[in-house]
């Protein structure tokens, strides 16, 4: 994996909005209606990242979930982080 | 905790509309994207339920949780079983 | 994936004390100290099924979870159910 | 709730001696084997938390779980992180 060069992250950051990044990581703070709910995208989360093997540095407290994102191996950002904060953007499903 | 009366639990079933009273038990079936998806369900169900002292019997398999509710030690469908049903039916907030 | 053969899952069963073989499927019921441990079980158990995409048939009331394994898509049990009953018999690592 | 002394404090880690008091906070690091068991693990420390309606500051990176215990609204460190700190510190339960 390849590290992703600035303008290259910055291009991917226009159709991630809610995303920033700060030194040297992919970041966003993701807030829920109450603890639950942001467990529940955790768990979501867990699921996600443990498939990619690939995992975030993430922080909670109560509704709030703080997420950065880096590939240490490659010393940067890489299409693997770019994948992870995309599918963690992505909104629960309704049940039917 | 007192069972409640087969028209008494009818009548919640009407803001209930997805279950349904079944031997004895309020039940429904959850079907949703992924297993991911359910998984998270269950993450957030699983605490409300513990919040409650009150625990569901429920299977997954992928992408579907069946769920059936009743209150072992009252010998029937309570108040805690619909405060249950409803909170499992909420839907999960999106995240600001 | 090919099914294997009644004999070959005897063998591997040996290997594998409390798990039966009933119905077609390989089986095992977990008991916990009480829901707390059986639902972190149910996490990490759901971590590993998604990592490996398979996933259990399982059910959970209270500290009770009993879990069904088999390969639907090659119409019996294979190495990849075998592979998640151990995953799923590890004791969880004590932390340090 | 009261917030506690700092010879209270200490008092009370000296059974609990994997946490310290640091910057107004109970604080332990847990290192599991891998994410899985970091995941479980904080799976029911989530159901803990919920059902005290008493929730941690945590932080996960792969198998390392950081967690910080404080009551905001006390303005210090109370029996309930006490409490709190000793749920998360207690192993978990080996099935039969």
């Amino acid at each position: 994996m390849e590290p992703l060069s600035e303008p290259q992250i910055a291009a991917a950051l226009a159709e991630l909005p809610m995303w920033s990044y700060e030194n040297g990581k992919l970041h966003r703070t993701f807030r829920f209606r109450d603890f639950r709910d942001a467990f529940a995208f955790m768990s979501r989360g867990a699921l996600i990242a443990e498939a990619m093997h690939h995992h975030p540095e993430w922080f909670n407290v109560y509704h709030t979930v703080k997420v950065w994102l880096v590939t240490h191996d490659a010393g940067g950002v890489t299409e693997q982080d770019l994948a992870l904060a995309r599918a963690l953007s992505e909104p629960m499903s309704l049940p039917r």
